[in-house]
């Protein structure tokens, strides 16, 4: 199923005047107080986040999955999935592919697809927290880390596989999530467990291309709930420099303490110019995998206030990979990741509007309450209206999720599927 | 030192042309989405948040204080204080005082003051958490929870005096909150220390006047940092009942377990018509008593969702008291109170933009998207004008903290009281 | 396979000299001290723990599943599982049946296969988290807290349906555990959810055997990640009250937010005589399901410090339902649940050894080191000849873990059951 | 007031003869295991854990403090107490002084005084998080990491100044916590503040002595309740990095958030060769600074377990600075200074049995049941005993609470002090 921009153009114009009189209205006044209007729509429409292949069917939790309906059974699916979404908000032009999940079967017609759709392939993830049919070795007791020369070498083997089929669709980035770790105490010896880390992940690093990038994220449980050999950012870190310059670290929001304060850890990331990607999500508990933006968005304002510092700033740093990295239980996938990139899209927008000059000399000034006014305002400003020009000017629909329903999208995908496919992966 | 309304009126001028055409844009696009913004506006101009008596000077942490300059030392200057604030924001209409830190000696005069002002006597608090100089027992190791009763009978007795106190003010209600608990496992027999706390109560509200309210108040921990005998809202529940109908909880925002779901606490407790209270303040990690909104505005948003749907739906549960229960160590007190103020607002003036009638049926069909989308609608409005107006109706400033800046406050309070007074209490 | 006594006695012999020495070399210190070491090796051995006929086959996460050989994959022989641990332990002697997925197909059959291994019918499990093929109604947004009276009548009917099962085989108690709640603030309106869920346990309530009683468990998160119906002891209590005297709260021990003091709540329940039942576990970060002890063993050795003070001086709480619940992802689940079993019975071992007298007297002194040597005192003893005194007793094994491995009884299994069984359930 | 090696002897006869029958039977079993009991018991006996000079009266909170009778008012004094906690324990034979609150008056005196009771001068530590009365400049909003040079200046100076003090008196180390942080987000830049720290601590790192370490505290939170500098290890170890080879991170047990992983921080930390010292403590909610093993023993344990594999197996790491860090708010400091001495040579003496080569081969099984076992089958051990001939064999207490009460010591300090006086510093 494919929406064309007709089909999206026709879906707007009930709400173009009154999108107009807002934008008018908010446009004038950001430009009274000195913000370049134009500059921030242009930044927000060529803001892309890339959708991983394995969030577009229902997610579920160790209590068992209920399933939606009309989920992609295919890569080629996916593809379309997104294309749907991208079609509709303009700032999902990515893909991030999952192997094995998403192991093309033909690379050139994926690639025309993906093209077709104006979906370009961002960091490809490897995966070896489960065991794949034919495996020789399990990763029960962990991959990268394992004790086991066999498991390791297995594990490395597959990154490097990896790497290969990125290539093939011009990825430029591995991304590297593990579950290692111990359920119990005394299970790992930390020490070894961190050293064969290391030693694997330069193995991997060895095949790197020169213009890729490998993104160590870090996770401090689940599912081992006694320790994760990447622990936190310190961990991943320090993996990423026994690498080499082109490893990074990588954050997803989930995966942090109670309390952690993630801007801070993006902020001096960036400032050793070591940041290389992003996953988004929401969370209250744990690695909740929620909608962007659902449960603390001020929490996502102020790590976007340090992105954007980062991006002004931080020529040390390279451009950072983003992408969604959520669980959609029991929200229909497209329109819980439109959602998600709403949220997105709005602490960009906000963290743009806040007066850096301005912020500075407060924070010289040790004038705390000015600093509060100066952020609080920014992100009091209602910026729906900035958010709806950028998509418009880009062919995108003034609201993605009345468009959605209006189009009925999931009707049709239905209908072009069935009810009760199922999405490959978790 | 206080501040004429023409003052303000005066401070206000140059951004009234401003405010009016944010105010008639917005007040457009609302009335055209079905609201009834002088209702809302009206609304806002009516609610009002205690100040507390301790908090108009600098606190500090366990590490020590830094003092602020101006601070007032006398309950006649905080009730200046709380006026001069109240005059600018017309949302802090009450004091709620802490004995035996502000017990006046001259109860007319206070009255007179206070009324001259616009100010109420609200919620009154005693303070068993430290001993009193001239005190014959000490509330070391407990107060209404004490194995000793001797040391309970002074703490009930100090509580029956509090009351008579509030009563000579106009106050109708009791705020108890206890620092009883222990430091170490086995130091305290739980079930003892909660029966003498249950017995304690009981004898304290014996004394409540007819038109008065008990709010017992929970913490799970500090100053005791093993377990506190009134941990959480289920232990304050039952000590509540076991009180009587004129008994209820006091929820302070801080008190919590990390990751708490307030909102549900809150709305389950209108449910059984046993919420009393309200304290707010923003944390992050504890009990941080920070300003309010300054760290998790939207779940500010989602217990003001809760409160106007139980203000709506819970004729069972009484009117609230509301007070602000910060702690100002590195802002100036009065400038950290209006922000608080101007974050309680916000949030109450966007909670009344939900919608109720679309959220229950969004939440009948089990739409959790469109569920989202009107919370998240509501939360994104920016609501500044209708504070701006329903302050602006009352003869408040257009924006407080410009204003308070504009007129100096600070400058003349320092030059009133002298630039090291102290504050008493905390 | 079974476990014959004299395969147990016969693997016990080469450790009974060492033994003797160790248990007369601590009965004697003990019993200079005060302490009935006969009447406290009594105790343990009448001390049983219901297992989970759900926890006999590998556990796993939301991101897979490591399988174990020799699994169970039907309820003879899980009970078998159970016997073996029983005969090995001599604690466990009682199993915790799930419906739908242990529905016995021959009662007679299965009730005779029990009662030649000695175990009990412990309270019976529903299942309102998961959709069964043939249901007519999902339960993706809730079961007995669901908007539709459809799905709240199947829920109702499927728990009365339970009780039936159970009441068949001797059960004398239903246990309760919702997954209702919300992954997203809006999607729930909470008093619904809860005065829902009241309604429905009543329903349930009313088809309770006399002599039943019902048990209502509480979890704050997951698999809902933003609201649980029933989120903590207060809300399990209310519910519990709103039912009648033989609805009681269940204690789950890792369902609890960080940080939760949980032996007090134990003992709060136990003063009010309502505290029903106790799920054993260990946990680091949430709801782990690791092996108990493993983890936090103090925290074990404190709770039971309450429970058996509850057992001594609480009359109107009735006898508790003991449960292990547990996941075993990483080791084998009967080993697992071997020492998890050894775990409690040394937390409880310990409490015996408190001498409360003593503590009493502390306590009353606020002699706060005091109290803490004592409770120390008694959990720096090494209890493990009183616990293989036990054993030694009733017939089990001096170690169950070397029993096992020395009879070789996983070796056993999987030549009865073949490699690749896969226990039914979750 | 001191107490003789008479004194502590005639105090230890009546249980002499029942301590070596417990240790015999110990150490007879120990040996049987393979363990050589005297190397353990010489060990112990060596290891030596620093006082802090702040943390011999009583603590408080910002709530308040309740004072204890008795207390130190001069650093004589405290030298003095140590040396009594150093006579029974005989395991606290060094002090940490803080400074401004501890400067000598007379520098050959005070090393006399503590030569005399066999008491060192471990790592000096600087307070740049309260101002002192002659200061020029305020630390209200940082020392190290503030926006003004002059701020900083002071600050590092102060830090150079207690180089010298400590130099004086045969200190080897500095230790720097600092406070520096934010309440508010946008207070602070974190690029600034982190890079103004390390420009500072490289400032204070040039006037080390060439045999000195200096060792850079960590802290999640509090006294600012926003952002620390300083905010975990990573940031520390980053800083000393920045420094050179003779900086190191300094782990305090309370400085973590909630559920975090210390053992394996501390052993990544010791492979990396970056461990300088200790902290110790115990707290169940923030950084309670409790009795060292009143809450967590078992997570001491497992600490213990990597420090100790690490003294063994790294020789990259230097030797450690053990210092205690708690707040006596409840108990008198001494005895409560004698609990957490008993709880760290317990974990210690607990670490050293266990068998690190079966551990090893279990490990490398992937024998997760037997790694508990091994872990546990450690900890079980009562080793009271050993603690007890430690002690003995250097001429200390059997029982040094039971001694120092025996003794009436405290009755002796409050008859030479007075009772209200009160400790210097916190």
């Amino acid at each position: 199923m494919k929406i064309s921009k007709e089909q999206v153009s026709e879906s707007n114009k009930s709400g173009v005047q009154n999108h107009n009189e807002n934008f008018d209205f908010l446009s004038n006044k950001l430009t009274n107080q000195g913000h370049d209007v134009n500059a921030i729509v242009s930044k927000l429409a060529t803001f892309q986040v890339a959708i991983p292949s394995w969030a577009l069917g229902a997610g579920g939790t160790r209590f068992g999955r209920f399933s939606f309906y009309g989920e992609p059974s295919s890569l080629e699916q996916k593809i379309e999935d997104i294309g749907i979404i991208h079609g509709l908000t303009q700032t999902a032009g990515a893909v991030s592919l999952h192997i094995p999940w998403d192991i093309p079967s033909d690379y050139n017609a994926i690639k025309e697809k993906a093209d077709a759709l104006d979906i370009k392939f961002d960091a490809v993830n490897s995966n070896t927290f489960q065991d794949q049919e034919d495996a020789s070795e399990s990763y029960k007791y962990g991959s990268l880390s394992n004790t086991s020369k066999a498991v390791r070498d297995q594990a490395i083997q597959h990154n490097l596989d990896v790497i290969k089929i990125g290539d093939k669709l011009g990825s430029k980035a591995l991304a590297v999530w593990l579950a290692d770790g111990s359920c119990f105490p005394g299970q790992n010896n930390f020490q070894t467990a961190f050293q064969n880390t290391q030693d694997s992940l330069v193995e991997i690093y060895k095949g790197l291309p020169d213009d890729w990038k490998m993104l160590v994220e870090y996770k401090p449980y689940e599912p081992n709930f006694y320790s994760t050999v990447i622990q936190d950012w310190g961990a991943s870190l320090m993996l990423a420099n026994g690498c080499g310059d082109k490893a990074y670290t990588l954050v997803d929001l989930g995966h942090h303490l109670p309390n952690s304060n993630i801007e801070q850890i993006v902020s001096i990331l960036q400032l050793k110019g070591k940041l290389g990607g992003f996953h988004f999500n929401d969370s209250k508990y744990g690695d909740d995998d929620l909608t962007v933006g659902s449960i603390k968005p001020y929490a996502l304002f102020l790590i976007f206030n340090e992105l954007v510092y980062g991006m002004q700033n931080n020529p040390q740093n390279p451009d950072l990979a983003w992408m969604i990295d959520a669980s959609h239980n029991v929200k229909d996938p497209l329109e819980d990741l439109i959602q998600s990139l709403e949220a997105i899209q709005e602490a960009y927008a906000k963290a743009m509007l806040i007066d850096q000059n301005a912020l500075k000399a407060a924070q010289l000034d040790n004038d705390v309450v000015k600093c509060q006014e100066i952020l609080q305002g920014a992100y009091r400003t209602d910026v729906r209206p900035l958010l709806e020009k950028a998509r418009l000017n880009s062919g995108g629909a003034l609201s993605p999720i009345q468009s959605y329903r209006s189009l009925d999208v999931r009707g049709g995908l239905i209908k072009e599927r069935g009810k009760h496919t199922i999405a490959t992966g978790l």
